[in-house]
């Protein structure tokens, strides 16, 4: 089953700057090579649910780990079966109808 | 690493009406053992992480087989490892301070 | 236009400990005698659009007046025009089916 | 006080494809002169409170006009009054770490 996903994650007890945490996650997904763009408010990653979601797991592990005792995510998850679509596709279809 | 979610599932292209599927959702946070409470914009879910999000992955795959071509779920997760916080513990936290 | 939300708020540079700032928030919503239920992962309230969003203005104001200087919140926000729908109906309906 | 949301609009009982009620929607920022970026999950909008939530609750009122008898969105909200971040600088702030 294929997901696409927006991921946003919240650090919370390590003071208000937050981007070098969103940073560490992006070099999760990177090195687990899924597609993923990072926007002002989160990460749009897509790939195989298992591995996605893998990857959101080390992101709350590593987190921890940097030094972040409590951490709040928000996610968006989206799958279908009818047919594929990327995240390309869904920016597209929409940019198509403002044309 | 223990998780609290919260869960909202929101199935597309079947009608208007969800129940059916937030029910099915239900049962197999139920039938997994899962602490876990519905209100009224989704379920809260409390447990080892695996088995939240092995959970969370049965309900999207058992919302496709009844029917549903496309889902949409948002999901907050909680974690934290400074100490260990339960549902109940966070709802009373909030009710003590408002006593 | 009436709505239910489940708003979710995150105060971050103020520590771990958030229930506070929940708590204040709670109060706005009984001031502004909204109908409103805590659940584990946020408040779902439920009343005409406009008062809604002022009560969840205020409630970003109040936490920032407590000291909070960066806030994070997640809000769904379901709107309906084919039939009225509480909160509680919300929660019955999915009961009904399970049961 | 300034606010940077990202907002997702899920129309329900309309069918499986959502992207010209999301076209509507990205008309009504690009009217409102409203700073937004469509990304695959969502836009991300920037600006006063009052004037992003007029164009929010604009957005749900002309999706149910399109026909869509019910609406569930997501939307995060982000403000601070320690210092002024525009949406661009937060993607900025975290390229650089990753750099």
């Amino acid at each position: 089953m294929n997901v696409i996903i927006d991921l946003c994650v919240v650090p919370i007890g390590v003071g208000v700057s937050v981007s070098k945490y969103v940073a560490a996650c992006e070099k999760i997904f990177q090195d687990a090579h899924l597609s993923h763009t990072l926007h002002a408010y989160g990460t749009n990653i897509e790939g195989e649910w298992d591995e996605v979601m893998a990857a959101v797991k080390k992101c709350h592990q590593t987190v921890h780990e940097m030094g972040a005792p409590r951490i709040s995510s928000t996610i968006k998850l989206g799958t279908r079966n009818d047919r594929t679509q990327t995240m390309a596709d869904k920016v597209t279809s929409v940019q198509n109808k403002l044309a």
